[in-house]
């Protein structure tokens, strides 16, 4: 079950502009930064009322961040959503004909796992389902 | 003040085939449908805990959403924030170096009066800034 937006991901090419950018737009603090390997990506979080923006800059040329922003520029990259449980939602959404990107659930940031579906199924939204790790699968 | 993220407003260009699609998608209904008249655009919104995913279908070639498909293809258009006063927010804005595309708020969807602002200046991102109208100024 799709139970909330929990982040809007930005690509950004230098997350310390980005973050003062987005700081004098909001007029806000972010929250949260942190760095998710396996995705060579560092994250900053501007939490609102159950949802947030995630500013988003690549550690790496290959993460996909970097190629994104090599093909399209800055600006959206991804709408993610908590769901319940996320490999049966995997399951679901195969059946029903949306193309996966992720054959199982990978780290994300927050302590979730996460999963993307691919935009050309999506009507051009690249679209992460995610759920919370529970305590004792952390590593 | 930017209170939350209101929609994440979606450029479709079959309003009728993405509603089967994210109806699918999201394993939920649509709540609501609405013809926004000046902005020449139909628009379906699925709601979530506190944030929607509103999908945007243009009614006329000049809409912004026909102009934004022709050149970047179906995907995400733009990030709407609730703010607690648009005009104040709109100075405050524009002072500090942002660049608005309204110069006075105009009617959006849902009871709402909005501003748009430049995704030039806010990192390629289409930020829309809104705010309820007071019952006394609707038409």
């Amino acid at each position: 079950m799709f139970e909330k937006i929990a982040h809007i991901g930005v690509a950004v090419s230098d997350l310390e502009a980005a973050v003062e950018l987005f700081t004098k737009l909001f007029n806000a603090q972010p929250q949260r930064f942190e760095e998710v390997r396996d995705q060579k990506v560092k994250t900053v979080m501007f939490e609102f009322n159950g949802a947030a923006i995630e500013l988003l800059q690549a550690t790496s040329p290959e993460s996909s961040i970097a190629k994104f922003i090599e093909k399209r520029g800055t600006g959206v990259h991804h709408i993610s959503f908590v769901v319940d449980d996320i490999e049966r939602e995997m399951k679901r959404l195969k059946e029903i004909g949306f193309e996966l990107v992720d054959e199982a659930p990978r780290y994300g940031a927050g302590d979730y796992i996460v999963a993307f579906l691919h935009p050309h199924s999506t009507n051009g939204v690249l679209i992460e389902i995610s759920q919370k790790r529970a305590p004792s699968t952390g590593r």
